[in-house]
């Protein structure tokens, strides 16, 4: 199989750097492919940056995934190359924003500081062109992580900018991840997480800022009537809530970081 | 030759969809080549998403045309294949999306509901990435459309968000199918219809709202002087007006679907 | 080596443009890499294409440069592959957009009229796809610039939408070439001339409108404390004013165009 690298950033589309990053990397690897998982992350936002590459890695295990959201690049900050505990692979800073992506494949097993000497073109001030890019393509052309620099403690990573979701008795405690295009609110529990506390019931009950509702856990939107809101676990693998044809977000009025607790509605 | 899948869809480059699909499709086919004709059609517009994946059909006849704009994706609505007159395969979701790319290329030949059992991921919550991309990377790497599912009668699709244009005497009447980055308005009237109609003159009669102008016919922007408007068939193959170095749809104050009636002005 | 297709254009992502050159490209020759360079180049503005077209020049060297921004494409305009000093092969209009990017790469050595009938599909209405991206898939096949068309006098060409630097005693005076997304400002001074003119100090005296200030000329962002100032040789090639975390663009109220004047600060 061709290697694919999966691509997030916040470098917007209006510059070049997203190009220059793909030819750097059809030139040193010429067999991969690269896939924009989105570049529109908002500029230095690690936060949004690690919500949108763990989505990635729920939906492409199999991709090498190339992260580059860096508000603190300089010579003190690493650059990481992560191997995951089901052996997904992950290049990016270590400013927490491969964290949560790693979560989503089993945690950190092995984590590399990257050599610049050891890829291609040690420039100082693109660290996503000169550094993670090359990087990434090495391990897309057959390189092992260990051969891109020393490695490094797992425990000295620098934190996730949020965290998993906790249990407290029959609630799950989490936060409000994002709101996506269409409006859907993201929450900070997974598919596996929703299995293993048994909330797979037919309703949630949802709190999240002054709301609390009740709603349909289904699997897809025409599932609830035009207008309705549901819970669904939708193709990033975080719960989501919902609303067919509508804009949840709008209408709950609630914002990145609000807290949310869920738990099974058995009535 | 290598194949070719034209994507549109209304999933904006903000999310990791068009990614997602990209990944999914380089997967299963790696010989296939995905273009992005556009992402940018407006949540769940299945009239402009129509507009663009009719463009492109006109453009890249040799291509598979991948179309996912969908408001009301879920168990009840169909996913197709369309096989049309001169052989372009479109897959996409059974909302009229389809139809007017149909037109450009010969019209419904043969049509399949894709089941999601003969493609690869059947989940239920994202047909884009589990049922539709799969199906376009399926025909990319050699399938035949009747692989993908069940025959249906092309009688009982649902119907195309506008109709083609009309012949009414010496007028063809149709309608503003919308306006682009540049102000160029475009009109469900196509090149093969001014053929046949013999309105390939060098100058047309165009009334829209409020708005009769006679304007040159011509082949390019330069003909006319800059803030002057031409008519011409621009690279989506649909009539379009124009203003040389200006913004048709602001000088004339036209929405999609105003009425426009074309004729050609012989004296 | 496979060959690489840089592209530049006034195109956005709304529309179908960007993709069908693409698939043209791809269709002509399959072998081809199609990095997007930027295609958020605004309507119509040559300087602002030619500023990016530049950037990817120094960044891509190796590349085939395509670049499309044409406000007046027409017959009387001609279509030019220019081959520079050190070989880089460049495809656009004659406009003057292509020269910046030629200065990066040893001035215009060869240049060529191309003939549309010497590439694949002479339709007036679209150059860029019919002309310009057949031409370019053409020399990524191995075509030699001189097939194309017509040599043309170097002299003869259209001027460029903005003038290199010059040098006045010990200051260089340029103007501002662009802010990006994230506020910084570059000139055109290229680290070429950086060098040369043994402006390569630790520091920086930069005027620009109102303001003049004395910054580190430093490797990189973090080599400044959080809002605070710096310039630099960007992965632009160009000099830029940069904030570390903040935005230069806002802080100086500059707009492009603004005469700079820069020298070392040997205090």
């Amino acid at each position: 199989m061709k290697p694919i690298i999966s691509f997030v950033s916040d470098f917007g589309l209006d510059d070049t750097w997203v190009g220059v990053c793909h030819a750097i990397i059809k030139r040193s690897c010429p067999d991969a492919t690269v896939v924009d998982l989105s570049h529109q992350v908002p500029p230095f936002d690690i936060r949004k940056g690690a919500v949108v590459a763990a989505a990635g890695v729920y939906q492409l295990p199999f991709a090498i995934h190339l992260v580059v959201v860096d508000p603190g690049v300089g010579p003190s900050r690493r650059d990481l190359c992560l191997v995951t505990g089901s052996g997904t692979r992950l290049v990016g800073p270590d400013n927490g924003v491969l964290l949560p992506a790693s979560w989503r494949a089993g945690g950190v097993s092995d984590a590399y500081a990257i050599n610049a000497d050891n890829v291609e073109a040690p420039l100082a001030t693109f660290h996503g062109r000169d550094v993670l890019a090359p990087a990434a393509a090495a391990l897309a052309c057959g390189e092992e992580p260990a051969s891109l620099g020393e490695p490094v403690d797992p425990a000295s990573l620098t934190e996730a900018p949020f965290r998993p979701c906790v249990v407290d008795g029959i609630y799950i405690i989490g936060e409000v991840l994002e709101s996506d295009r269409f409006g859907s609110l993201r929450f900070n529990v997974t598919a596996e997480e929703i299995e293993r506390l048994g909330l797979a019931s037919d309703r949630l009950e949802i709190s999240l800022g002054h709301n609390s509702l009740t709603v349909p856990f289904g699997k897809t939107f025409s599932d609830v009537s035009p207008g309705d809101p549901l819970a669904l676990i939708d193709s990033s693998g975080w719960l989501t809530l919902a609303v067919n044809q509508g804009d949840a977000a709008d209408r709950y009025g609630v914002t990145d970081g609000t807290t949310v607790r869920v738990r099974a509605d058995w009535t």
